[in-house]
Parts: structure tokens; sequence; C-alpha cells
């Protein structure tokens, strides 16, 4: 279901135990090639796959579209949200939505910098409401085998306005990519020292991380269905209890 | 031009005292017969409608459309942001584009919740930078002839989910207009004290104020266009510079 | 009642039906003629004379005589609370009194500067406590037409330290204008944008608008009699109940 | 210098080594016999005493009334603002006048709840504005010896609406004094634990501690007397420069 | 007991009339002589020294070594926190433990910064948890007399980096002392102005206050064990229930 | 260095480009076996094992053994700060620092819990100082392979409580394991559902995650000596400068 396009009395008879997902991305540089809103409309367009395929099983709100982008807010018309007013978003939207009675609460982040806030929201509301149910993942989690192995350039993994970043775009949205622009960038840097915190400048010439110039629809399409299918396995097995496994 | 459709490159080269129009709207209950995304679907219609106008002197961000419908929270499905959450969003937006460069903004709001929220907002930033310009004002208010004059029903402003907002819905988006469930409410209550804060549950049945009944997309076409004529003659002038008129 | 005067004996005994009065002033410049306390004299004025006449209906607390006047910082001697202090203040009071078994609060305000804040508090503290009831006017609102009828110069509504608020300290506190300074000021500025937050230096030359010069002690009291009346009508419905009115 | 009765005009011309004062007092609960803004009332008559001896050299805000009052909420009427709002106010006001060019801030208080914050308050500007003085003292500081000179009962120490604040408000505002009900109270807790934070309501049983019944105005005059000398003699001591001896 | 050294089955089976004891100290200057750790030194082990002597009666917790030092800042090395951290910090641990059972809580504090924020602090506790108890002081507060004893130099009473706190470091930590680098400082300043805010790089010229080269580890450890002795009688007190005794 | 031991003035004379360290850890429940204190004593033991091998690299603070624990305060005597408090603690210690001179600044972190916030914090910190360096790892990332290679339960990564922590405090401090109660647990939990956020009371019956039984002081030391040497390698490389390496 699609939380926005419900009225209340539809909302007031939904089953429970449906899934709330919430769609995280940002608006923020990807290069000279891709859209500001990248990240938003990727987070989305899995997102949507998903509820179109679990639509009794999902509860889905607008993508909040605001996302924790301080380290691109040197490009201009990055926008980026404070954590504070990051997280605040996230759980004013659990928050109006458990006293109505929904107890499950899934997001899916489509933009790396919003993973940390994203996990300390949920553990935040977890605190709150130890009863409730609460999840969060990176949609491209779901798809890390296709990503590795559709790729043709050196990496082999997400990084940002990438081979597969562009190829998703190129995919849904041909029209908003700068095909003459594309650009392979960002390809020197493993940090010799672990677990430092980049801004984008410091680490791209033009804001982009890997190569965007082997992008392909196809290859976009593929990452896409494998991320949806990822997703849609996940968030049924929420919806469906939460089954334990044994080792 | 649209934020959101834009690379980083594209922003950098924008002429610095384009107008950041910012569009604010809600995810809240409205009545039996609107949906929840009425206010933002609006806002998000006069917004663009007038930013196609003034392609060049106009930079559309996508709508925050997670409002302050704390009044609205008894109905299910409805999402609210705290004030500190909404005020601070439209803070952290508005100084992610002031070291870029940009220097005039303004809320076009759809949501009457939001007015006071946004007003402060405003004054806050003004506070901190006061060489800038930041300005707000509901959509409606641009259309206040068009809704009194068109309007058939008693109430001849716009209240909520009521005969001007069914009507805009109906000619926007009639798919998402429950017909059968259209409802006149919230009719007897002028409370005989002023200036009372009220929730919906307080002063409707089914939440909504005035008659729905008598909506027609005829209508709604009209006050739109109107606000649409409205806005953009009023960010036409703050593109322009910003003339004081004698008294 | 006083609610300074009394022990907590005597407020331990009171009706809890009673509406707690809290009156929100500032202490910012009035323009060369009027003192910083023009506002929390007037709002405490109108607040008092009302208590006088509604002595068993209303418990009156002390002006909050710190504002929120931050569009007037640029002239020396203003004092401004953030938002977040002056709204705190609102809300501590409140929360204060919730427990000792108070339920009806209103606050009566003497600066528009107050008036987005004071919604915004009341709104907050409704949403905590949706069965007690709160509400918040201008007490200028209540003098509209006395204003209108008045008025000799071209402005006939409420500006700042105009023709109006200066008949109302030469009514209540002569000694405190500065008679040889009165001054029109902040005629020209209709500005032709809509919804723009401004300081006062940019809109005046010396910190006030509209007509002083024009200002009489026999105006003032005539707006100030009117303002009471009405105050006193609204705070007595409000004490009696609540009664709704068909439209 | 009273700063609520000057103009903008009146504060641009002062001398900025003026010494900003700003009493400090508390709307809270006094006993069956004292009324609840005691602790203001005294306030601001050993604040307004001082400034009339010291009309050049001292700039005098309106009294902050609203006081951290936390430890009697359990009496009905008080008010309390939690610490973040009341130390909050502190720091809004000296930062609205720093701008102005004012540089020499000294806090006089009358509850002695309000002494921590007080101090809080004053060492976060102090932090942020290190070439600028913050002080604060309790008026009754001042009045040790008198206090302990004049006081016949076995407590010689200003506690709560005891003796010393009877007296003096005998001495005020006999009006306000409910002679009727002037009571002992809260005589037996010299508690055996030191630094234990106490609610009123576990200490007293009538909310006051001390020898209220034998409270005299002569009594109160002389404290009065002793703390407006005391505080003269320290303001003028800090306006005239600021002095260090040698030990 | 150690709360650090147990393990949660241990501290599920104690008694929860026991006393949690938090010695709260700090990380910042102490003259050219003593290390940056001082005050965490003392205060923990005077409160390990009590434990040690009540082992049944306290719950002690590591000590809290971030303290409020923003007066000491301008010297390196020196770290604070700001005042909602360092508060923040003491009612996370207590509202930690509330949950388990324990009802008893007292901090016992090595750094005079922090006197005020730990009186706060615990002041905000006691308003959210009345039933439970909450206390706090200096551990010096408990070795007046012996201080005053003891001190050869002209100053009598605890203060900075001085003869007192370099004869306890040189009695617990004599590795820690740079002998040859003990000075004596800040000797000249009784301000003549009561009540002011003071930076310690406004009134030492290399960062103590009093007569440290003095100093003797004899003087030290009578002044801890006197500080042991009451601090002991104190916790046993509490621990014991809590008497009230006549004046 | 160690900064507790050094003077002001021997913090003073330091190289600017030496690496600040912070460990941070946890005061939680680790099973029935190991002591509140676990994360706290192996984070300090690995980082004072790299400060004294790079004595002239490193400035090492004491340990933030308050962590954010919060999905394990059902256990008894565990202790969790907040989130913000957390993060602040983090903030503040830096933002002291930074006015001193120093730029780079790693947090060793010993509870996982604590990854996330440690990453919003230096993220907070390299927006507000983007011309320094932040970073942080957690201790065991640079043993992943002593871990996988050592453990020899079907576990191969750090847990909780597990193999691999009951090793290495058997090791450093074989006096705080309460052998006869080691303890496999939380066995069976390998959750269907991706990204959930669990408490410990959810996926374990005495609070542990792993195969306790299995651990030797060897092993411990084996992983520990890996878990120093990853981390020397990495603070020195940050010390030296900061060294990208191409792909």
């Amino acid at each position: 279901m699609k939380l926005a396009h419900l009225t209340w009395k539809d909302v007031d008879v939904l089953a429970r135990d449906i899934v709330v997902v919430i769609p995280t991305g940002s608006l923020e540089q990807h290069g000279p090639h891709l859209p500001l809103m990248t990240d938003t409309l990727l987070a989305t367009a899995v997102a949507e796959a998903a509820e179109a395929r679990l639509v009794e099983e999902v509860l889905l709100t607008p993508t909040l579209w605001l996302g924790a982008s301080g380290h691109h807010l040197k490009f201009s018309g990055t926008l980026s949200a404070g954590f504070d007013v990051y997280m605040g978003a996230i759980r004013d939207i659990v928050e109006s939505l458990l006293p109505h009675g929904f107890r499950k609460f899934f997001l899916v982040n489509g933009h790396g910098g919003n993973a940390e806030p994203n996990g300390v929201a949920m553990r935040q509301l977890k605190a709150r409401y130890p009863n409730s149910q609460f999840g969060h993942a990176n949609y491209y989690t779901f798809a890390e085998k296709a990503v590795s192995d559709r790729l043709v350039g050196p990496a082999k993994t997400m990084r940002h306005a990438c081979e597969a970043e562009a190829s998703m775009v190129m995919y849904l949205r041909p029209d908003l990519v700068r095909t003459e622009k594309l650009r392979d960038d960002g390809l020197q840097p493993v940090p010799a020292v672990l677990g430092m915190v980049h801004h984008f400048d410091e680490i791209s010439e033009e804001g982009s991380l890997g190569y965007a110039t082997l992008a392909t629809p196809e290859k976009g399409k593929a990452i896409l269905d494998a991320a949806v299918d990822g997703l849609v396995a996940n968030l049924r097995a929420l919806a469906q209890g939460y089954v334990f496994e044994g080792e």
C-alpha cells in the first residue's frame, strides 16, 4: 500500500502486522553526470517495486529525500540535514504510526551517509518501544552479488555516482543522465589509513567515485532487479513473523 | 529549475539572485474522501506550475511532505513532525544553500498547520543571515478571491478537505478522490471563544471541515490557476529585486 | 485573582475551571518616543483590567516581559529570547500548573512577534494534554474596530510604536512618553512582495511604523477599553464552559 | 537606569562600562503566610534600591520572576522553569546586550534554588565571551551579619519564608502577609546526611523553614538596608573597574 | 562493591538500599607541577578508600573523569565537557540503574567546577524521581578541618594545585609530581568584587592557586584520611536509612 | 604520551601532528562470566599497548568507559549513555584540544554499539573542521584474521562475551573471569531478517553470544597482539602524514 494515496479510513482497517517501509535517500551531488536526486530516485524505485509485489504486506511512506550529506556540501546544490533533524524525522514518522497500532518498521536506504544515523535512530526507537520491531538496510546490500558480477570496471562494489549507480539511473531515467559528461573519478584513493572520515572534495575531482563511463542500462536493470528480489524476501519474512534460523 | 534534476555543475553556474522555492506540505488525514497526501499534492502542483513559468528565476526543491500535523494525529495514517524537526529541516535546507551563494528563499505552503513554524523558521534564519531574504506564504493566500467567488457552499474560505481542496484534487488526481465518500463535516463549530487550539477530532466527525460534496474539478482548476498567477507575480517581484511601494 | 499575591493555600482552594491568564509582552525598542517596556505595559494593563472584572474566573500570572524580538535587536537596549527559551517558558508555566489541577490556559499577547511562537507553544501543549484547553490572542485583536474608528492617520491598524500604541502609553504612563520626540516613521513600505520577514532596521528609520505624532490619551483610553471589553467576554466564555455556536 | 523605562536612543548613549544588573526571583510557595512572589519582591526591592543609589553606574533590567523552583512544585501555584529555559533566559538577555556594547553583567538573586543555575549560566557566558565580566550573588549574602545579628529565633541564617523573609515582606508589603497564618515550620530537620537534595514537601509541613512567627518589619528594614549597602558597594567596585586586592 | 568488576548476575542479587557512589573528577591543568588527572586521581582515591570500608553498603562506579573545566581551557591539554554533556552523563548513569531497582545515589566530587552542575543534575533527577534519594558533596568538604589544621601557608582552604592538592598527589602518586616545578601562584587576587566568574588565565600566572611549594606527602595523607573518614560516615548514614536530627 | 599523566606545560610543547587517540568502551553486561568493564578493559589495553610503541606519535586520553549500551539495559548493572550525551562527550574532548593546536584524532573502539555513534560524532566534527583529520575503528577490526584463525568454536568472528573476548580477559585479568560460569549462549539466532535491531534479552539467555567455554588466555594474547600490531601500523601512517595508495 502506498500510504500517501490512502485515506485515514483506509489506513484504519489495515492489518497491524503490515511492515511500514520508509525509503531514505538524499539530494546531493553525484558528479557531473548524474542528477542530485540520484539516491532518492534509486531508493524509491526499489521500495516501490517491492511494494508492488507485497501490496498487502507493506505500507510504503514517501521517501525521505533530505539525507545526511554533509560530506558533499562543498558541491553546489547539495542539501543536507543535520544528524539531529535527520534522525528526528525518522523517529517522528515512526512515533506518529505507533499509536495507530503499527509495530514493524523498516528503512530502505539509498545513501551510504544515512546508514549510521539510520542505525542510531532505529536503536533509539527500539529503546523506547522494545516490543516493536525496527530494521534498516541499504537497498544495494541485497544486490551485492549482482553488482560484483555485472560491473566490468576494476571496482566491484557500490561506490558513488559509479558504474552501478549510473547504470541504474540510465535504466530508470535516461533523460536525467548527462551522457556526454560521464566520468571516471576518485580512482586512486585506497587510503593507507583505515577508518578516516572523508569529504568528497578531498577524494575526488568532480564528485564521483568509480567507473561511470562503463555504465549501461542493462546492468542497471540487473542490479535493481536483484535489489528488489532481496528486499522482497526480507520484507516478506518480517511481515510473516520473525523467524530465527539455527546456525 | 528543478533542483532535483540538476547536477552540481548545473547549479554551480546558476545566477545567485534566483529565488529558491521550497514547497511545504503534509501527510495527514483529509477526511474519508481525500488522500493523506492532499496538501503535498496541492503545494507541489502550485509550485511546479510557477516554476514552469519562471524557469530562470526560480530554483525549486522537492516538497517537504512531512508537516506539522499534530492536530490530526488521532486519525490513522497521519504523520507529523515535531516542531523542532520540522523547522530544523527548513533551516538545514537553507543553510546548505547559503554557502553556495544563494540569497533569496521562499516557502510555498500547502498546510495551515505549517504556517506558524514556517514563520518561526524564516525568522530564525533572518536573525542569523540578516542580509539574505526570507519569505513564506500559503499558496491559497494568492487565491482568496477565486475561493470566495467560486465556492457555492456557505463557507467561502479555504478550510480542510473542503469544497475547495476536494475540487483541486478532483482536477489534479481524480483517481485519488473517494467520490462516494465525499462528505460535509465540521459544519457547526464557530467557537464562541477566539484563539483556541483545536484538534480535528474535537471539531469534526470524520476529519474534514466544509462542504466537500459540492466540489467540482472546474472549481479546482480555477482556484489553482489563481494561486499560480499570484505566486508567479510574487516570486517574480522577489527575483527582480525587492521593491517597496508607497502607501 | 493575581497569582503573585496569593499563598499556596489560597491557590489550593481555587476552583479548577478558573482560566489561567498569562500576559506576554516584550522589552524592545519602540522608536525614539516610547519606552522599551511598551508592549509589556499594554498587555499587562489589559490583562489586569480584565482580571479586575473577572476576579473569580481568572487566575492572572505575572507578565512574561522577555519576548521574541529578534527583529528589533539592531536597536540598543532591545532584549530578545530565542524561540526555544520563549516557548519553553510558556510551556514550563503551564506544566507547573497542570499537576495542580488547572485545565484552561490563555495567553494575552501584546507583541506581534510573539504571536507565532505563542501558537506553536500552545499547540505543543495541546498535543501533550489533549483534554485541557489552550488559547491565545493579541489583545489588540479585540480592539480592531476601535483602532480603525479612532485612528486619524492613514494607517488604520495596529502597527509598532504607532498612533495607537503611543496613545495608549500616553493614557497609562504619560511620564514615559518622550513627547518631543514623537515621530512618524516606516511610512513608505508596502512591500511589493508578500510574506517577507523584515527586520525593523530595514523598514523604518528610527524604529516605529505609523503616525505617532497623532497620538492622544483619549484615543488610547478608547482602544484599551475596547480591548478589555473584548477580552473579558472571551475569557468569560472560556471560563463558563466552552460553547460552540452554529454557522 | 531602569532599562524598561528608557527608549533605545537613551540606551544608545549610555556609557558601556555601566553594569547591567539582572534580578532573579521566583514565583513559588512561601508557606501559608507569605505570597508566591516573595523572592521576586525582595530581589527587586534590593536591586531597585541599589539602582537608585547608582543611577549612572547601573542599568537595571526587569526581574526574571520565573525561577528554578522544582523543589516547591508539590505546593499549588508554584511555577518553575526547567533549568534549560531558566539559564537560557539569562543567556538570551546578556547576548542581546553584548552586541550593543555592554560588557559587565551581574545577577542579583533572591531565590536559593537559582544560585546553581545562575552560576552555570554565567560560566557558559564567560566561556563564550572571555573578555567580558560576569558575576552573580544572592542579595542576602550581603546581609549575612545583619541576619545573624537581628534574628531572635534559633536559626541565624536566611532560610525560606522564615523570620528574615517574613520580616522583609512585612516591611515592604504588609498587605501581602497573612499575619494570622504566620507559622514556624521545618524546624526539626538537620539531616544527618550532608549534601542531599530535598523537596520542600519532605522537610516541612506547610512549606516554610524557620521561625516566621518572630518576624517584625523593623528587622526586615535592617536586613534590607544591609543587603542594599553591600550590593551597592559591590556594584560600584565592578563599575569602577575591577580591583584585585592582595592577600 | 566495584561495579566495573562485577557481572550482571552479581549486581542482580545486591541489596537495593546500597548507595550508588559516582566519583566526578576532571582532566584539567594543575599548574606546572601536577598532572592533568589530579582531580580524578584524588576523587577516585577517596571514593575507593570509602568503598573498601563499606563494601556491602556502597556500589562504586568508575570515575567520570571528563569534568566541567571551561575555566581552564586556555591551558593546553585541558579537556572540558559542556554542561549539557556533563550533566547528561550523570543523569544517564542514574537512569540506567533506577530501573534495576537502585534508589540511593551520591556523587563524590573532586573538582570545584563540577559542584554547580552536580547540584543541577541531582535536582533534575530528584524532580523526575521524587521517591529516590540524591546527594552530592566535594570530598574535601569532609576534610575542611584537616586542611585548615595542616596547611602551613597563608591559605587555609582547598584551592587549586595548591599546598593541599600537591600534598595528596605526593602521597598517592609521587611519580606524577614535577617536584622541581612546584610553584606558588595566584597569590594576590582577593578580588574586591564578590561573585565574579574567573578563568584561571586571569587570576594566576601558570595555573595554580596557593602554596604548592609547601606540600608534603604527610599532609596529603592526613587530609585524605580525614576526607575518607567523613565520607564513610556520610555514606553509612545514607545507606542505613536517612535519619533527621533535631536542631 | 598519556595525557592524564602530563602537565599542561608538557602538552604545550608537544608536536601538533601527534595523533590524539581516544579509546571508547562500555560498562555493560557480558554474560555471567565476564565483568561489566570488559569492553573498557580491552579497548584500553590495546590503546595503551599501541601508545607504548608510539610514545612520540600518540597522545592517549583516558578511556570513555560510558558507552552506548541501550541494548543491554535489561541486564542489571549495565550503564548506558544516550546517544546525544555519548557523541557530545567525544565532540567536547576534540573541541577542547583543537584550540590547543591538535589536528589528528582517532577513536579506538571496544564496543560494537559505539561504532555508529562514533561515526556520526566524527562526521559532525569533520563538518565543522574540514581541515582536521578524524578517524575511528574497532580494535578488533585489526585482528579479524587472528580471530578467524584462532577461534575453535563454530563462530569465527568477534561477538559478545564470546570465545574471543573471554580469552582476552583471561589473559589480561584472569581474576575478573568467573571461570565456573563460562557459558555458550545466543547460539541459535541467525535471524532470517537482515538489518533488525536487537536487544540482548531477545537473542540470548544470559547475555552472551558465542562459545565462551572454549576460551583460553593463549588465544586472548594472540588476538590482542594482532590488534595492537594493526592499530600501531594504522596510527603510524596517520601520524606520518596521510598517504593515499593507488588501486
